[in-house]
């Protein structure tokens, strides 16, 4: 039987990682890097880090294989999912064949938490509902950069005792607005609701050196937000960014 | 200047601390534990285990205080939260005043992630606002529940590009049922919508040598969930459960 490891590494900053983690990298002999291309070799660089920093006998492999594109020009978006996880799922299943031995444990390493918007997981189970279930496969937690954000702002995600959405840009809608986490937004959806009566906590690269944080009433902020997300993202080439909106507190 | 620091340690499993944690164990000087009474006394015990574990150079003390009870008598739930939050506030007050020197770390011992259905964080927030300012705090991240479930369980906390809710047994409506992670529930809300084509993904004392985990259509075990729980709490004092509900997928 071959093992795989789907480690959550934290959201970037390398002591944000569990001993549960550390221990899954030195039972890994073989790690998986997906490689989109040039702009995130910055986050290619920080796994391998990791596994330098954390792993004490390395004898460890690392395969870096180029990630399929996802082709955005598909009419619906769920299609062009779809067809991007099939392929993904072709290339999985020749790792896992080619790459790795009979008995031995191979790793994606995967930025914050593993379940969250993450595709990983549910491409090992089409890679076993298309046939090759030669392996066994665990799923290792991380702190999210959602937990990263609201720490280093030092808010609660929730109201007291109240309900938490948490949500793309592109899904982002005005009934969500009580109590919102936001993530992969590239279009800064926050603007539209710029109006309304809001607190944003926002972030990006959080827990690195670059990390930025802005709070604040969303229409004094809301401007500042965008030009240092733009500005960032123009300086390193890649920018992951998460926020929470949240209706402001009525007066007491 | 004192310091308090929120330390989440993980929801069970003492490996699925982070390595930020440790540090944060190894800094404090007096650590808080809030007793709920004899059935918890479990939950302190473990907290006490994980210091023993990860603190090199032991000369920590242990501050352990009663913890005010909460009033359901009161009619209204947000007001008994309101009164509960103000009397800890004091207590807090109280600890920071008498049992923390000038320059020292103390610390909170929370589980999961400090800023999911945790009072604590706005808990200090109503000691500054109250006037008791001369201490700086940080939150350390933990690995919650929800996290442990869907790691045990193998699953994407979202389906592709979809929202999720997190709310509690008492708020949880239809309107959540596509994907909903419900948390704090003691009387089971999950039977309401047993007519409904369901998946639950439940798990209780996750990660610890207790766990229990349940998965199918609601439909199926809906009372074999039931049943379970009722008897791991009158076994044990206590239970801590979690579970994710979803629409289940319609056949491709």
């Amino acid at each position: 039987m071959k093992t795989l490891l789907l480690i959550g590494m934290g959201s970037g900053d390398p002591q944000q990682i569990t001993v549960q983690a550390i221990q899954a990298l030195n039972r890994t002999s073989v790690f998986f890097v997906l490689d989109k291309g040039k702009t995130t070799d910055d986050l290619v660089r920080l796994r391998l880090e990791i596994c330098e920093r954390y792993i004490r006998e390395p004898g460890y492999r690392v395969v870096q294989v180029r990630d399929p594109k996802r082709d955005s020009t598909t009419l619906s978006y769920t299609q062009g999912v779809e067809d991007w996880h099939e392929q993904r799922a072709e290339l999985f299943a020749r790792l896992i064949e080619d790459e790795l031995g009979e008995g031995e444990c191979g790793a994606f390493l995967l930025w914050g938490e593993p379940a969250l918007y993450d595709s990983t997981l549910r491409i090992l189970d089409r890679v076993r509902a298309n046939g090759c279930t030669a392996f066994d496969y665990e799923v290792i937690p991380g702190i999210s950069s959602v937990q990263a954000l609201v720490a280093r702002h030092r808010v609660a995600l929730n109201d007291i005792g109240q309900p938490i959405r948490i949500t793309t840009g592109r899904r982002l809608v005005a009934e969500d607005l009580d109590n919102v986490v936001v993530m992969l937004d590239a279009h800064c959806a926050f603007q539209a609701f710029v109006h309304e009566d809001l607190d944003i906590y926002w972030g990006a690269y959080i827990g690195t050196a670059d990390e930025i944080l802005i709070a604040g009433k969303l229409a004094d902020v809301c401007e500042q937000i965008r030009q240092t997300r733009e500005q960032a993202r123009l300086r390193k080439g890649w920018i992951m960014d998460t926020y929470l909106l949240r209706r402001s507190a009525k007066p007491h």
